[in-house]
């Protein structure tokens, strides 16, 4: 079958390997119809998580379930599936406390052995290990191309506003338009914040933004931020402020911006190394820090909510193209160019 | 000056009283502009809630601060403000820990000498005790209409969605949709329920439910409730049910009708003697349940999500009138005709 | 082999019955080397809980793998372990939203078919299914006499303890000194309260209570017990009360004893009828209550608790019989003679 | 009257200033009986904390109510009372919302005038402002010994163990144990942990820490802190760690050694400049930091917790002077000779 191929740093390529099949009673196997690239996909191929060469790259996709071990309950043959980016076993110690991030068999589709070693889903088919707790049923009345974002960065959207313990009547600063910061933002407003204040370098993320439910949105590039949210906020500082970047400049500004008693919560990749932040304005103003891998537990939750047309990700889909257009496609969507913010492919 | 004062059970009138003046320094003097009648005040006409002949009723009101105390800071002459029904020091053992509802030096507006003997708010001239505590400055750009529930019946439909502990996602049913179920519905809302399902006898009750955020409603006369709920939530059970009615009926419904492991939330006033409930029904299936006295800690949050649009209780403002009409007005309030849902009386 | 079998209402024998083996990849097989007998195995007896002739009872107990399927990875053949009473997958809706009390293709040993139809522990074999789920290893330096109440009557104390929200300072009330009421007493301690009182009708109870941890113990006999509660708490009422019991009274004594803004937790086993309660007097005091079957999950922590000697439920364990003299056992347990707390069967 | 005065940088005297009296009708006079010393005034003393000269010192101290404003109501004259550290009002924004920390006419007496100018503890007689919020009567059957630490760093130490959310069966690893942390581990006990493990550089507060209830003492000049906690929990990870030194290399123990998904509290006072930490290493295991300025609104739940004989801090007070003795006192104290921890002075 086909398959997206990592070659070295900086190279990928669309190549043929052979199909895969069920290897244990729990398994799976997927054909794909449709996969996104992440973030996270970029990070690989330019070299900050490293991977063996051939690895098949990807772990946002839906497709429709072709093979069923005998121990699977929850699936069958025919079924539409979204299939979450991190594979769980459910009965390990983190499982059973409800950890299925820190998953002691688990890891994640596409990012190497040292995560794992799970082949990745930009490929016609897929093995899903642990398919009662990876696979989750599309309603019928759904459309893939309204689910395929809750297998990964919607359902860590939702954690970074969890994370935030967002009150009704709060005010939100988010901080970072990228695609996991829109899915921040459309998911904070299901806990009914008076205003959500959108933060970004890029013009047309923040009219995204605006699409996905902020009310506000400064670029930053033109604003003085820190004063512009005191404004804002008659001097107090915001409720809740969540980082969407990976960066100490942003970090610091989150600390900053927030109120006394307020709440921090991160979600932005940080690099390795170590970073600079003031413990000194935390502590004098009783701040909460949350932050995490995404726990795959909200599928369900998130799939019910689009059901009941109460959360659409659906303007974040600006790019369809086939899996033999990968190459420009992954230029398009590292170079932030025709205003991209998710490509998905199609086998 | 003018107040409506209780004559005997079942009859009220508008009678002339003295002035009140400032008796500490915590107090302030309004000039009530906007006072609302409540289900309270009924009960209190009634019977069900004695009190002395000629106290002057009511709770909800606005109105203009006229003279302050050398200790009030919060508010100064001349400033618009919202009363909270309740009477708090914020000072005693119980108000320390949050329970301003328990406050030892506390009570209702209104409502007799058993519960604080604090004259009402349906008259000319009211004095406020502990004046930084119960009044809420009411910003330049609302009007009184946007937020003269705010001191009450908002309040307590919030409680009673934060005591049902609703999670972005959650199917939320609500029984009852008088004025205090309304506000309940307009709340839950804030919480991001997937769907808010609306119960109760009358249409233009139910109609009002949707216009303040319910997806669906459900006349108990003409439907099976069970069975319904039920279908809605593929036999499951709501994750959330909310008592807004306050009798024993309604509140075995959010027994029988809440999934295993959900929330029960009880907020409507039961009357004082024993009420039969199934005990086996609800440890079988792991429930939750809250109730209480309305908190009246949320006033300035509840303004923000009105100043900010994202609450609007003005389709509750049926019926204007002066303080003259106040035997119609309670007349129309209390026989649900005219399709009412709140009375305001001017002075 | 041998295994205690439910012959009619009142009456039970010791027969011999197959031995069982795996039936699923899942499964492992356990030899019992001790099984105890529960309140719940009376109320079958009793025929309150009806199951069909010749059921196995049991559902405590400790034993020794013999065999496990391959696709059990947490325990090997050898392994000391403590069965969990309850049958759960952890993986169907229900467990992955932890609550696994509520398990689709789970239930409970011993209790018949309307609870699963698992064969019970009161024998010298049996066969566990999901065993990765429903078995924990016995650290190497832990008798089983200090472990076998882990997997059902101490995790059901301890969610007792933990639905009562206590906060370290705390006086907290215990309703019931039998063995579940022990077993809260025993945990409640964990979270620090100033005081705990218990509450029961039998004097070697109460002296179990004061050994297992309570600081102070009534008969509800010879005091008046609200009387005696408002003294010890100057009034104000418990922080927390527990209703262990399982009947109206004592819930009543509940609601009446808690102090405003206080939590009440029930874990009572409660007749099917209808109960009388005043919800009046909840909804005055802003009263939350939990309840619920025991969601399996805390077996790990409570295992380390005994491991670092802060926990030691031996004092319980008042008579150890061999399998042949199960009908002196249950003669015995049932009629709380001879000063009985738990009895202990080995094969 | 006596006090102790703030001359310049490393220099203190006992002056003679004028007794204090009544501004408002919410203060009372206090006479102090005992007054201690704390790592906040050795900051003071090194210029750290700037104050200016002859600013009163010392915010630890219990005493007997001379004379009350008409608004005093909690307490009277001739009562003996503890005094919290910190002033707050109860009634602005903050202090509605529990912040009582961050109160907007607050501060902590003998910090100067950057934290509200109050005059300090250090002295015969002190004003004390918002007297029903600050002063905390003690029960007649206390002595003064046994509670002079609720008013600060017992509150303190609380706080921190809070922010940790500890649970029954937790292992919690206390970083630092100087009188904070001390008081860390004795109400860290208070939440039933499995074990708690005290680090610190003297072998004499390590002491002192298994006499607060640490069942385990490192001394990390002399073990490889990381090595040992990873061999104490099988490899996982503390379940809590808490910071209470203050330092960037103890708060990168506490992010290296708690496990995935577990909980960081910092209590120990960080200097203004910036600190470097691992974001990349929290992010990866799911972990929550929280930290801040104790809220002062615990002092009767600590005061119960002492009198039900569940809480000691009397092996705190290692040494008793009179007031004229203060410069020795404050050497001692700096300089942790004569294995002191506390020093107590009285006028």
């Amino acid at each position: 079958m086909k398959a997206v191929l990592f070659e070295k740093i900086g190279s990928l390529k669309l190549g043929d390997v052979s199909r895969p099949d069920l290897e244990t009673e729990k398994d799976a196997l997927v054909r794909v119809t449709n996969t996104a690239i992440c973030g996270t996909d970029l990070h690989i191929l330019n070299g900050n998580i490293p991977v063996e060469e051939n690895t098949i790259l990807g772990h946002e996709a839906v497709g429709v379930v072709e093979k069923t071990g005998s121990d699977v309950k929850r699936v069958k043959i025919g079924d539409r599936v979204v299939l979450s980016c991190t594979v769980q076993c459910g009965q390990c110690t983190n499982c059973k406390k409800g950890l299925v991030a820190l998953c002691k068999h688990g890891g994640i589709f596409g990012c190497g052995k040292q995560r794992g070693g799970f082949p990745g889903t930009q490929a016609e088919y897929i093995r899903v290990p642990f398919a009662d707790m990876v696979l989750e049923p599309i309603p019928d009345d759904l459309t893939e191309e309204q689910v395929i974002l809750v297998g990964d960065i919607l359902s860590t959207g939702y954690m970074a506003s969890e994370n935030g313990s967002i009150l009704p009547g709060d005010i939100v600063v988010i901080f970072g338009a990228g695609p996991v910061g829109l899915c921040t933002i459309a998911t904070a407003r299901l806990f009914g914040p008076s205003l959500i204040v959108s933060v970004d370098l890029l013009d047309y993320r923040l009219e995204a933004a605006k699409h996905l439910g902020a009310d506000m949105i400064i670029n930053s590039r033109k604003t003085d931020i820190l004063e512009e949210i005191k404004r804002i906020t008659d001097g107090r500082g915001a409720d809740v402020t969540i980082e969407a970047v990976g960066s100490a400049e942003t970090l610091n500004y989150c600390i900053e911006s927030v109120r006394g008693g307020g709440n921090i919560s991160i979600v932005g990749v940080f690099p390795p190394g170590m970073v600079e932040i003031s413990m000194k304005k935390m502590l004098i103003r009783n701040i909460q820090i949350r932050m995490g891998l995404v726990n795959m537990v909200n599928m369900g939750r998130l799939m019910s909510r689009i059901k009941h047309r109460k959360l659409d990700l659906r303007p974040l889909m600006t790019h369809k193209m086939s899996l033999g257009e990968v190459r420009d496609a992954y230029r398009i969507f590292g170079s932030r160019s025709e205003n991209v913010l998710k490509v998905v492919l199609h086998p």
